[in-house]
């Protein structure tokens, strides 16, 4: 089916665009009331996520209420880990928490790679809904996180400042750590290639720990894995969003894929000459939408001036804060698409 | 008195240096089990932090034990905004907890610029009773956190991997952030000359949450505050470690200080071009000590290649995990003492 809006598709392969496309990373979330109240319906994180027919509908309420260029599949990075066979559980306040972790061969080796037919049915069913609902209205971005943000949390079992139990293994056990990257890594590709086969118009790799790596660790552990995804993938356009990887920008150039994710740390126009041949998407800083209407348009209309309004899909440079106004994301995104034309 | 060791002065006002000197951020902690001794003797961190006798014993720890080339005051960034008037709990395996946080222009008129004397007469004590323990062997550092870290946890009230609550003040209510922002800078100026007066033989201003702002913000809300202690002090060396602050590399090159610090995410040779008019100090992940013996020697002797044995001061990028084995940190020292000369 034909999109109406393809806005971010022609943006994200370089083409030209009449004006900036934006949405915004955890668009569907909680700072909507109208997902909070399907998320209550749901009972739990977990469960509104294994839902397909409530993750679609939280997944276009950003599209009708916040008019947003894309919607995002609704789901969570890590379902990936409990569809190879480690479950988590997401603790109120304290985030996923995985029962059992990665430590030894033989952890691994009781991993599956996962099928997503199988394994992930439920968003692959969630994205059928979503496809069938949003009529072409615009695009649905499929995602996963990076193998090295996924290998993070399977081995270190929850969030962390540090994840210096997941690091451990990279300095002590490299070639064990290596095992399970490739492990997820094959995992995800299934996963994404599936996306694509469901719906997704375009897929986004989060690695959303990068900044925690060495430059030359950065190199040995999460780039090359995130390469083989992009390699494998041809069907759609590919965005690869690596927080805090302000070292790898000139890698990510090298990277087969479409678009690069900047945070707010990233200078733009420095960004611009490390990376010139993609498409660039961000970069602004959550914070700003706490700030009065004045100050998000300011901000915003400064953003996309340093970015230009080709090869550009305007974003946050990290998810939206739980806390945030509604009205002051519909200032955000009023102020690209009148600014930008 | 003359110092018998004073490898880490020499170095840091440029001077030429026999080999190179080492210590490491949180030298004094739970690392070794004769610090964890002392810490159960004194029943809480904060009960410890403020017993000047036990403080000074666990300063002095790591230079017999581990044979740093300098003390560092056993203390806690959080003494300030405590001796300001905003008193914090230790919290375990929470980290700091503000009961009270400062909201409004109220909350910060209530606030004090504190008196080091009478407000942290408990830190200069303890200086006091290291400089005589030590008795001239190696230099005692004295710190204290950048004001804009300090600002974070009294408007956060806690530890965050966002602060968004804190950030929320910059853009919110930007004239009041500068007005808590400059009370903190005048408290910390006048505790940070009060330690030179003691005996402190360099000071370090841990800028821990620098990574957090764009560098816009950054420019706005901490350089400018780091900028006026720099100016103020004229007794000591000053170094400034603005963790994830990779953007700001440059402007630390025009700061009035002569060590900047850098962390495992900074590339070492492009950070040597971008600040060429300092001695450098860092920068080995920390998670390099839960590698092999062999492992930590060839990344250590890499980390001096690329820095060079002149301007330079080996540390880790970051504090060192609570779970190291003293034994590899000895491996770490002998190494930069050893290869370094």
């Amino acid at each position: 089916m034909k999109l109406q809006n393809d806005l971010l598709l022609r943006a994200a392969k370089g083409e030209h665009v009449e004006r900036v496309p934006v949405w915004m990373m955890r668009q569907a979330g909680r700072i909507l009331p109208e997902y909070r109240e399907v998320r209550a319906q749901a009972g739990s994180f977990i469960a509104l996520a294994t839902t397909p027919a409530l993750a679609a509908e939280v997944t276009i309420q950003p599209v009708d209420i916040l008019k947003t260029d894309a919607a995002i599949i609704f789901s969570d990075i890590l379902v990936v880990p409990e569809a190879m066979g480690l479950p988590y559980e997401m603790v109120e306040a304290k985030g996923p928490i995985f029962p059992k972790v990665i430590q030894s061969k033989k952890d691994i080796d009781l991993l599956k790679v996962s099928d997503p037919e199988t394994d992930l049915g439920y968003v692959l069913e969630a994205i059928d809904i979503v496809k069938k609902e949003l009529n072409g209205r615009v695009p649905l971005i499929g995602f996963a996180g990076a193998p090295f943000t996924i290998f993070c949390y399977m081995v270190e079992g929850r969030g962390s400042k540090t994840f210096s139990t997941a690091k451990k293994m990279l300095y002590s056990q490299p070639k064990l750590a290596h095992l399970l990257l490739q492990k997820i890594t094959d995992s995800t590709i299934y996963y994404l290639k599936a996306q694509t086969r469901h719906g997704a118009d375009l897929l986004q790799i989060f690695d959303s720990w990068a900044g925690i790596l060495s430059p030359e660790q950065y190199r040995k552990f999460s780039l090359p894995y995130i390469a083989q995804i992009c390699n494998a993938i041809d069907e759609v356009p590919v965005t690869v969003f690596a927080k805090g990887a302000f070292f790898a920008r000139k890698d990510m150039a090298k990277l087969n894929c479409n678009v690069v994710g900047l945070d707010w740390n990233m200078d733009i126009k420095e960004s611009r000459k490390m990376i010139p041949n993609k498409t660039l998407q961000g970069n602004l800083d959550p914070c700003v939408l706490y700030g009065s209407f004045k100050d998000i348009e300011k901000e915003t209309k400064k953003m996309i001036k340093a970015f230009g309004t080709q090869r550009y899909i305007a974003n946050l440079g990290h998810g939206v804060y739980p806390d945030t106004d509604p009205e002051k994301v519909k200032c955000f995104f009023e102020t690209v698409k009148t600014y930008s034309v």
